[in-house]
C-alpha cells in the first residue's frame, strides 16, 4: 500500500497538470537530466569522451522512464546522506558500469547541491510556465469581461457598504491588472533561473581549469541562465521565485474573493457556470472554483515566509536551510499555480447578472447618489446636506422627500439618481487598463 | 505514470512512518471510518437498523482496503464539489445499494464538513501519537545524556563566544525540558480532539431530535472527544493543534541546531553515530539526522501561520478558509513529527567527546575564568580587574602573567582556573530538571 | 522632533490601553522592577544587606518615574552591547553609588538575559491580563446576544450561499465558544509565565550556592511562576504565549468577519452602534470596530511564525534568535489584545435587525427549505426530488408550483416553508454552549 | 507619560535613521504633503485657484512642523473612522477656514485611501532609499574584503564540516552578490512606487472629467510614478515592496550568520572592530552588529507573509486587509533597513585573521585535501582510496602515513597538502563576481 500524497487533493486545488512537473517522478527525471547534461558539458572540454557522454545520456533516459528507478527505495537510500543525489549517482554509475562506462564520467566535478539546485530550477521553469499561462488565462478572461461590461453599472462597495456606482468592467479591470503584473514579474523571474555548478566547496577545484566553461556549457545544455558565480549559499533565485509566486497568489486572491462574495445569494451578481451542487439543497450554487482558488492562495504566504526565512545559508553549504527549500518551492509552485488555474476556470465561465447589479443599485432608494443630489440641491438652499442627511436617516427615497422635491423637479431628480449617469471615469479607466496590458498578455 | 509526492523526501525528513497515517489512502480510510461510525451511531437512536449498520461497516472496510477506491479518480471527482466526501458518499451509497442497503443509511444527517473534520481529527490523533512518541524518544535520549554527563565540563557559549564553564549535562537538560514540555502540550491537545457533527447548517435539523445523541455516539464510536456544540467555523481544535505542533518543532530545532554546531570540525564535541559520509571527503562526518531535523522544523512556523490565518471562517461554512486547512494540518504533523523523529535518531546515537570539550575549555588560556581570578585577586589589589583585562588583551595565559602570579600562588591559580571547579549549580540543575520530568516521559 | 510610533495607530487598532503596558517606558519600568526585586532576593540569602536592598529599590522607583531615565539616550547606549540592560545597570549603579550603595548590590549574579526575559514576562502578564479581559468582554457580549436571540431565525450561509435556517443565537454561540476557549488557554499560559535567573552561563555560578534560592525568591518577589531551571535557550514560555495569542486573534477574526459581512448593505442584518460615518455618503454605516479588529487580527499569524522560528536558540545564549523575540512578543500582545478590544466594542454595541434576517430568509422563495419539502413530498410521489429541483430551477416559489401543491395543502406547505419550524437543535445548542461556558467567563 | 515605542530598540536594530522616515510624525507629514500636492494638482485643471493652492500648501507646512498637530489626539480621533485622514482633513479644513480658504479646496475628489496609500508610497520611497544605501554600503564593504582577500586561503565548510580550501574572498563574494541583487531589485521596486488617486469608488466621479489629469499631476507634484488606473484593491505595489524587502533581509541574514559563526571563539577567523564587551568576561568579543542584523532580519519573513496574506482586498475597498498593511509595511522597511545597516557596520569594520584561517586549515592534518592525495596516489596504486580512508580513520596525518609516503615523496606531499595550491577557481570567481557588480553598486 502506497503512502503518497497528491492524487486526492491536487485536482481540488487546480494542481493536477502542475503535479506532473513537481512529483517525485519529476524530481528523479530532472536530477537525471542534470547528470546527463553535466556529462555532456564535461565532454565539451574534453574531460569525457563523446561516446561516453552519449552512453550516459542513454542510461539516464532509460532510468527516467516510469519504473526506471524505484522511487520509494531511492527515498529510503536518501535518508543517510540527506539528499537523493548521493544514492542516485550510485545507481547511475552502477548502470553505466554495466555498460562499460567508467564511474568518473558521471557527476563530474559536481557536488550534490549542484544537481539538486539545477534540477529544482528545471522543475521551476517547467512548472513556472504553467503558472504563468494560468495567470494569463485568468487575466485574459477578466479582460474579456472588462471589455464586455465596461459600461455595465454596478455598485462599488467600500468596507462592505454600498458606496457609489461603478461598472463591472472597472471591477474586472482590477482583476486583470493584478494578474498581468504578477505574470510579468513571474516571467522575468523564471527566465532568469540559473544553473548551479560549484563543486564540493564552490571553487570548482575538481575540474580546474575547466570549471567556468563546464558551468556555462551545462547552462546551455539545459537552457537555463548561466551563473555568474555559484550561488550555493546566495539564495536569490529561490527567494525571488518564492516572492514572485507569493505576489501571484495574492493577485489571484482578490478576484477569487470578489467572486465568492458577488456569488452569494444576497448579492447574486455573478455565478460560475459549473458551480458545485448540493443534492440536498438544489438552490445552492457554490462557486467552487473561486473558493478553492482562495483556499490554495491562502496557503502560499506562509510558504513564502519559510523560503525567505531559509536564506540564512551559513558557510559554503547550509545545514538545514538548504534542505528546507526543496518541498517549499515545489509546493509554492503547486499552490500558486493551482490557485491561478482554479481562478481561470472561475472567471472564464463567469455568468454576469446585470439585472441583479441593477437591483442592488436600487437597494438604498437613491442614497448611493446622495452626494450628487446634495451638490445639485446646494444651488437652491444652504441646508442641502442637512436635508439629504435627514431624508437618508428617515429612509424616505430621495426622489420622494418633500424637502428635496420642492426644489428639484422629477426629471432632474431622475437624472441625478440614475447610477449610469454618475460613473465618473469608470469607462475611461477600463479602456486605459486594457490598453496598458503587457504584450505577453495578449496571446 | 503517477504524479504523487512523498516517497522521495519523507524518509529524508523522518516522516516515513508518519506518512502512512497522513497519505491519500489514510484520508480515504479515515473518511470511510467516519461514515461507518456515523451509520452505527444513527442506529443507536433507531434511524438505521443494526443489520444495515453492519452492512455499511462491511462495505466501508472493503473500500478502505488497498485498491478499494481508485484515489486518483476520486480526486478528479472531488474537484467539482470542492471536497472528496461528495463523490465518496456517492461511491459508498452505490456499493451499498448493490447489496440492498438503502442510500439513506449512509451519511445520515451529515454535511461534508462533518466527515472531513472528523476524519482529520482521526488522522491527527494517529499521527499525533507518533509525534508524541518521537518527541519523548528524543527527550528520553537527551535525559540519558544529561544523566551520564551531569558533571562533564564543557564551555557554555553565549552569542557565539566562549563564556563560562558548564556541563554537557546542563546543555542536554535544556534539550529534554523543551521536548518534554512540547510533548505534554501536544498530548493534551491530541486527547481533546473532538468529533464534528452539525449537519448542513450546524443545527442538526435533518436528524432532530436525535442530533445531540448521534453526535455523542459518533464520538464514542471513534474514541474522539465529544463536542459541546459543532465547531464548523470555530477552529480552536485545528488551531490549537497547529500551535502545539509549532511549539514542538521549535523544541526540536534547539537541540538540532546545537548538535549541528557542536559536531562542526572546529568544535568536534559531538558526533552522530551514523553520520552521512562523503566518498570524496572521508573526513566529513555530516550530522545528517540533526541537519534534516532542523530542515523539517524550519518548515513548520510558516504552516502554523497559515493555520492561524485560516481561523476567520465566515458564516456557517467558510468559502476557502476551511479548505486551506486540510493539507496544512497534515503537513504540520508530517514535518513536526519528522523533525522529532530525526532528532531522536541524532540524540539517541550521539557520541560525546569529553576530551574535545576539555580541549575547548583550555582554548582561551584561562580567560573563561577571568571573572573568578579577578575576584580572588581583588583581595590583594584594587586594580584586579585592570590586571586581568590587561593579561587578557595581551594573550598571556592568566597563570603566567607576572602581575597575577605575584599575588596568587600556582596551586591557587590552578584551582581557580580549573573549569570543573566553577560549575556553579550546573549539576543541581540537571538533577532538578530530571526530577521534574513529566511522568508520561518516563516510559 | 521625536521619531516614535504608537500614538497614531494604537487607538485605531484598539491598543491604546495596552500600549501603556508595552511601551518603551513600560520596558524601562519592568527592567528596573526586576533589578530591584533581584537585589531584595539577594538580601534574603544575605548577599546584600536589607538597607542596601531598600536603597536600591528606592533608586529604581525614582528612575522608573516619567523622565527618570532618558529613554532615547538609553536606546542609543544599548546599541553597542545589543540590549538595554547593560547601560541601564550602569546608570542604576551610578545612581546607587551617589547614595553610597555599592555597585555589587545591583544585578547580583545576573546576566542581561535574566533581566530582559523576566521583564518581558512581567509585561506579558500585565498586558496578557488586559487581553484576557477583552476576550472575555467580547465573549460575554456575544453570550448576551446568543441568549437574547436564541430563537431569532436567520439563514445559515455555507460557502457564501444561503443554506438552511438557523438562529442568530447559534451564530453568536459560535463567537463566544471560540473566544472563551482562547481566553482559557491564554489565562493558563499567563499564569505559568516564569521568572528567568541563570547567570552568565546558566549555571548561577556567581551566586553559588545561593542560586536556586535567589531564583525562587525573585519569582516570589515579582509574583511570577518559579522556574524549574533557567530557560535561556528553551523558549517554551515565549512560544506558548505567542501561540496562545495567535489562537486568540483567530478567535477574534471569526466574529469580526461575520459582523463585517452581516453589516453589508445587501445583508443588513447587524449594525454597530457607533459606525464610522462618511460625510459624503450619509448612507454608509461602516462597522469600523469589526473592520479594525479584523485588521489587527490579520497581523498576528505572521508574528507567531516569527516567534516560533526563533526557538532555535543555540548553545547557552542565542546570537539573534533571542533579540528577535522582544518586539515580536510585545506586538503580539498589542495586536491580539487590540483586536479583542475592538471586537468587544463591536459586539457590545451590536444592533441586530431581526426583520432583515426575516427578509433574507424569504429571499429564495422557500428554496432554503427544499430539503424539507422534498421529504414531505416523498410520501406522495417517487419523483419528489425531481419535482422540487425543477421548481427551484424555474424560480417558481415552492408553494406555488402546481406539481407540489397538487400533493401538499397550503397549510402544510406554509408549515414546511416556515423557517422557524426547521431550526433543528439550534436552540438546544445555544443553551448547551451557554451552560458550558468557563466559570472565568461569567464575571 | 507617553506610551510610544521606538526610542528604546530602534538603535539596537540599526533603525534609528530610518525611524525618522517611518514615525508617527513622518506619517502626519506625508499625509499633509499629499493633501497639499492634491490641492495644487487640482489647481492645474482649474478646480482650485492658485492662491488657494498656495494657502493650503502653507497651512500644511505649518501643521507638519513639530507640534503642528497633536498626534496623540489625532490618533484618538482616528479611531471612529478607522484611519487618520478623516480627522486630519477636518483639522486642515478648519485651519484653512480660519484663513478664508474654503473647505472644498482641500481633499478634492479624494477618498481617505488615496491619501493613505500615496503617503505610504512617499514614506516607502524615503525609507527605501535609505535601505538601498545600507544594502549597498554593506555590499561595498564586502566587495572590498573580497578584493583584499581574493587569495587568502580559508576552509570552506559544508553542513558544518570542513570540506575543501577556498578563499575568504570567495566567501565575501557570496555576501556582496546577494546584497547587490537585493539592492537592484529594491531599487526597481522603489522607483515604480505609484501615486494613488481614485476617489470614493475608484471612478474619480467627483472630479470628472478631470480625474485622470489630476491623478497624473499629483504624481508629478510628488515625484511618484503615475498610476495606470487606481489600485485601491490591487496591491501589487505594497506586495512587491514587501517581497523585495523580504529578499533583502534574507540577503543580509547570510553574511550576518557567517560572521557570527566565524567570530566564535573556536573559529576565531573574524572579529568586529567594536564588538560588544562584557565587563565580567573580558575575553568575550560579541559581534553585536552581526547578531542584531540577524535578529532584525529574522523578523522580516513573517511580516512579508502578513503583507501577502492581505492582498485579498474585496470589492472597491477592503474591510481590514487594507488597514493591516500600514504598520506592516513600515515595520518591513524599518527591520530590513535596520538589518542592512547593522550588517554594513559589521562588514565595514571586520577584522580578518588570516592566521586563524591558516590554523583552521591545518586542523585535520591534511584530511581536507584527501581527495587530492587520493587522485595523486591513484597513479601508483589501485587501493588509493582505501589507503587514504584508512589513514583518515586512524587520525594519522596524511604526510606521515607510511602507505602514502611510500609512494609520494615529501615534496610532492607538501604540495598536495598545501591548501593554497588547491583553490580551484576561487580567485577567478571573486574577480568575476566583482566585475559583474551592478553599476549602481560602484558609487
Amino acid at each position: 500500500m502506497t503512502h503518497t500524497r497528491g492524487d486526492l487533493f491536487d485536482p481540488v486545488f487546480g494542481a493536477d497538470e502542475l503535479a506532473a512537473t513537481l512529483s517525485d517522478s519529476a524530481w528523479v527525471s530532472a536530477l537525471l537530466s542534470v547528470e546527463a547534461a553535466l556529462t555532456r558539458a564535461a565532454s565539451t572540454v574534453g574531460l569525457v569522451s563523446p561516446e561516453h557522454a552519449m552512453a550516459v545520456t542513454a542510461v539516464t533516459s532509460r532510468l527516467a522512464e516510469p519504473g526506471g528507478v524505484d522511487i520509494a527505495d531511492l527515498g529510503r537510500r536518501s535518508s543517510a546522506g540527506g539528499n537523493p543525489v548521493i544514492p542516485l549517482v550510485r545507481t547511475l554509475r552502477s548502470e553505466c558500469a554495466s555498460e562499460g562506462v567508467p564511474a568518473e564520467t558521471v557527476h563530474v566535478g559536481a557536488t550534490s547541491q549542484d544537481v539538486m539546485d539545477t534540477a529544482l530550477m528545471l522543475m521551476a521553469r517547467s512548472a513556472g510556465r504553467i503558472v504563468i499561462d494560468d495567470l494569463r488565462a485568468a487575466a485574459d478572461a477578466a479582460a474579456d469581461l472588462a471589455r464586455d461590461h465596461r459600461e455595465t453599472p454596478m455598485i462599488a462597495r467600500t468596507l462592505g457598504q454600498q458606496a457609489l456606482p461603478t461598472t463591472f468592467g472597472a471591477l474586472a479591470a482590477s482583476w486583470f491588472t493584478g494578474l498581468d503584473a504578477a505574470a510579468v514579474s513571474l516571467e522575468r523571474t523564471v527566465a532568469a533561473l540559473p544553473v548551479q555548478f560549484g563543486g564540493a566547496a564552490g571553487t570548482l577545484a575538481a575540474v580546474h581549469p575547466h570549471g567556468l566553461a563546464i558551468a556555462d556549457a551545462l547552462a546551455d545544455e539545459l537552457g537555463l541562465a548561466r551563473q555568474v558565480v555559484p550561488w550555493h549559499t546566495v539564495r536569490i533565485p529561490t527567494a525571488t521565485l518564492a516572492a514572485a509566486l507569493g505576489v501571484a497568489a495574492g493577485a489571484v486572491s482578490k478576484p477569487a474573493t470578489d467572486i465568492t462574495l458577488l456569488a452569494s445569494t444576497e448579492f447574486g451578481e455573478v455565478a460560475e457556470d459549473t458551480p458545485g451542487d448540493s443534492s440536498a439543497m438544489p438552490h445552492k450554487q457554490n462557486p467552487v472554483a473561486a473558493i478553492t482558488a482562495r483556499a490554495a492562495a491562502r496557503r502560499v504566504p506562509g510558504l513564502v515566509s519559510t523560503a525567505l526565512s531559509s536564506m540564512d545559508h551559513e558557510s559554503a553549504r547550509a545545514a538545514g536551510a538548504w534542505h528546507a527549500e526543496w518541498e517549499t518551492v515545489t509546493e509554492l509552485l503547486l499552490l500558486s499555480g493551482g490557485a491561478a488555474h482554479r481562478l481561470s476556470e472561475s472567471v472564464g465561465g463567469l455568468q454576469v447578472d446585470a439585472d441583479a447589479m441593477s437591483r442592488n443599485l436600487a437597494l438604498t432608494g437613491g442614497l448611493i447618489l446622495a452626494e450628487r443630489v446634495t451638490a445639485a440641491l446646494s444651488e437652491y438652499t444652504e441646508s442641502a446636506r442637512d436635508i439629504v442627511t435627514a431624508a437618508a436617516a428617515s429612509s424616505v427615497p430621495l426622489d420622494q422627500a418633500p424637502a428635496i422635491t420642492q426644489h428639484l423637479p422629477p426629471s432632474t431628480l431622475r437624472d441625478l439618481l440614475d447610477p449610469s449617469h454618475y460613473l465618473g471615469h469608470a469607462v475611461d479607466l477600463v479602456d486605459r487598463a486594457l490598453a496598458a496590458r503587457p504584450t505577453g498578455g495578449h496571446r
